[in-house]
């Protein structure tokens, strides 16, 4: 009731002269009122504004975004490029739900499990949104008890991370994965995931990239013959993923300071990560005295010089560079790991220094755009016998993609179209409305992109100037001349050029100036 | 430790002989065993299974599903059609994310809001999974102060319902959304909406179907001059939406006995509800000496009347009937409802007697696959001032379509396909792994989908067998002759014809081959 009253007396009023009317009134201190005033304007806030309409709070949730329909458009470009060369490399695809079991999620990525959207409970089974496509893919594939599949699943992601949206690092983000599973010859399929890298990042056009490989056996010898107790692999290992972040001289203090490694180990493996080349340095390490002594890291050289072979018949060994520095975060990896980085423009060809082992030339990291690896036990873990399917895959980071291609499209004068219309059917007189919806069906009818303007009698100029806007090549004008000689008008919106077409016609020429071929 | 022990004191009995033998030990009841293994057995299965391995439940979430490959293609397929048809009626896209803050879904499903997945309260906001792409495309329209839009939006939405799989119906699914947003003149876009359906439904080639339209007005100003009183006319709306599932008794049953309504009521209700027609019966309605008596309803039929006229020069007037008894639950609607059922195998054109009321050949329902109608009031429920914004719309029943389409696919012997390759590259004798890959890259970068084995020496049976069961049309087979006649043995799988094509024309010869035109 005194919400009501007090609306009441200060409605029409300025907050202050509300105050000053009341001021006088006995009993009251202006302490009070000022309370009272700031209750009620918070309580009204809360049941809605001023003319009684709700308030909401207008947003997408935290670190979420909606697409508007230009960005939906490059969106479907890029989509389009990829999928494309999935498909010409052979692969099906799937679909899992947006959540899991919680389960299924437990005990898959170590300390980022923080980062696990949970449903609430609300009777029923515990439900988690997925993290990433590979463990619904691992799950996939154990459950339908499938050993053979190259496929690939292109679907949003969710982790409760801080977002970075100016840097396209989202809480909802695309995965667009390729994955090869089954028993098959060494090296063959992981070098076609890297053909599928090099493939898609020169289609798209987003300037120059390289594609750093690495081996997880290659990481773990290394440590072991450096002299890092067994216990400590994969906290150094993490410690070593940051030398794209940070110089060598401060992973090393992380690695002596706080893992209590020895100054000499971690010496030991600065000399290692430096090095970066191709088959040659593989070669170089199996002869190399201390590395030669890890079986494991052996193995890993062996196949990383098996890789270069099939890459050099796939014709991508330009972009590609063998470099001891790559580590990559995720537990499951097994066997070969990569990594595809943008250079910044005109730097960092691989060149003979970096091939040498020197950091001479060393290209500006300006973010990592693809990645992945092998992962041979990941399939086990879901089988309740544990068999194992080997894995390889890659996954785009597309969301970076997106933003390079928003801000290319941004810089350049180009016009992002949102639609694909060929043709408006206009009219140049009032009542033509049942021609024009007449027109159009043709146009519908015969597969022709047409749109009309809802409106009994629209202006010729407004006809055509959302032509102009959408980027419309094409009208078709209809007028009372026209329809009695049996014609269309059809203007081309860029030149302004206009001709009469035999109705009969139209579609054909129509057809004929907008084909794309 | 006891645990420990019993198990290894049980390991290679069975339960039966292993509690036989304990039975004799001094101080132990069997019923004491009985339960301790009870409680360890519970234990294991906890812990993992006989070879220590985790168990898991290997399942999706209750209501979901997996898409595999083949669903994939067809799934694929039903989208091509869709969106085509969508691009053709010029409508860009959007999309929204997954998840929506709580309180912009509240007050938007009525009954239906306890079928809204939350999200686990984990800090920060409350978030909860999208029910329909509906509301979220009006929260961003009044968002981003968007007056016209013409949009589609194929997205994954959320209910906590009883899911009925066989059916069709999911806790997860796909909507198929088209809506038309702005302030134009009556019925032009609405008409459209209905032509899109009939595009649709007859690209999709899914049988025999039909248009039902009636407008909310015109139900509001029946239930008025039936005397049903203002605030039982949502209830009774809901009652009569039964009407395809019950027959009229039953609903008049429910009206009278449950909603209290009166018989004379119910019994006027029934004979409008019984109607259906064309734009004869909406001119026969407004001289309807009670109908007329109603603004709304009137409003409403000289709309019908208006739209029938638009569906004709569109060309779709033999699919669209006028029906009384169409309600549709949702609160949202205000002006014309719609919605397109399949009606079975040579059942059910619009004959003389349906248009005249009577129900003599009425169609079978088999099930509700698209439907939607005008809602001018959602997007000012978003909107901090109130501003309307015009809404009209259709939603595609996009997971009966998949299950149709699924079923005709197993029915029929022809064989889907869940890859595009055009060629594989095989070899015909051992050692030829690079040749095969040199090749398969030639073809690659020359945009021609082909796949090779990913084994060293491959059997060419092998080879040929994997095409016939991924349909794969061609074979480049490379052999030692080959190679050194500068030519591959090009094998058509359908016909088993093999025929020497010279290295250079192979890639012309290839396209030729399988180019779809």
């Amino acid at each position: 009731m005194l919400g009501t009253f007090c609306v009441r007396v200060c409605s029409g009023f300025r907050a202050t002269s509300c105050v000053r009317t009341l001021h006088s009134l006995p009993g009251i201190t202006v302490a009070q009122i000022d309370e009272e005033v700031a209750k009620l304007l918070e309580l009204k806030v809360r049941l809605g504004g001023d003319d009684g309409k709700h308030q909401f709070v207008l947003k997408t949730a935290k670190g979420t975004r909606d697409y508007n329909p230009k960005q939906m458009a490059i969106r479907e470009k890029v989509f389009n490029t990829i999928i494309s060369c999935f498909k010409r490399h052979g692969a099906e695809t799937i679909d899992t739900p947006v959540f899991e079991l919680k389960e299924t999620l437990t005990g898959k990525y170590g300390e980022d499990s923080k980062l696990i959207y949970d449903l609430k409970d609300q009777g029923g089974e515990l439900l988690s949104l997925r993290y990433d496509l590979t463990v619904p893919f691992a799950r996939y594939l154990a459950m339908n008890k499938i050993t053979n599949i190259k496929r690939y699943h292109i679907a949003k992601v969710y982790r409760r991370d801080n977002p970075a949206m100016t840097r396209g690092r989202y809480r909802e983000f695309y995965q667009c994965d390729f994955d090869i599973a089954g028993q098959y010859d060494a090296m063959i399929p992981d070098a076609e995931c890297l053909k599928i890298v090099h493939e898609i990042l020169s289609e798209l056009d987003l300037g120059d990239f390289r594609i750093k490989v690495n081996d997880r056996r290659i990481l773990d010898g290394m440590f072991a013959v450096c002299g890092v107790p067994d216990d400590k692999f994969r906290t150094i290992c993490s410690t070593v993923d940051k030398l794209d972040k940070m110089p060598w001289e401060e992973v090393k203090k992380e690695m002596v300071n706080e893992k209590g490694l020895s100054e000499e180990a971690a010496d030991q493996i600065g000399e290692y990560v430096s090095m970066q080349g191709g088959m040659d340095l593989a070669e170089r390490l199996l002869q190399d005295q201390k590395m030669s002594q890890s079986k494991l890291a052996c193995a890993g050289l062996s196949d990383i010089k098996l890789l270069f072979s099939y890459l050099q018949l796939f014709q991508v060994t330009d972009k590609v560079v063998f470099d001891l520095s790559l580590a990559r975060g995720l537990d499951y990896y097994t066997g070969i790991i990569y990594e595809a980085v943008l250079t910044q423009a005109g730097v960092a060809p691989v060149s003979n220094e970096a091939q040498n082992g020197t950091n001479a030339e060393e290209s500006v990291n300006v973010g990592s755009v693809a990645g992945g690896g092998r992962y041979d036990g990941l399939v086990g873990m879901f089988d309740p016998k544990g068999r194992k399917v080997p894995c390889v895959g890659v996954s785009i980071g597309i969301e970076r993609v997106f933003s390079i291609m928003e801000q290319k499209a941004e810089a350049s004068a180009e016009k992002v179209r949102t639609t694909e219309v060929q043709v408006m059917v206009a009219s140049a007189q009032k009542n033509l409305l049942e021609e024009r919806l007449r027109l159009v069906t043709e146009l519908w009818n015969a597969g022709i992109k047409a749109e009309v303007m809802y409106k009994m009698n629209p202006k010729l100029l407004s006809q055509l100037q959302y032509c102009e806007e959408a980027g419309i090549p094409l009208v078709a004008i209809l007028g009372e001349q026209e329809l009695k000689d049996g014609v269309v008008k059809l203007r081309v919106v860029a030149t302004r050029e206009e001709m009469d077409i035999a109705r009969t016609d139209l579609i054909s020429e129509i057809r004929r100036r907008t084909s794309e071929a």
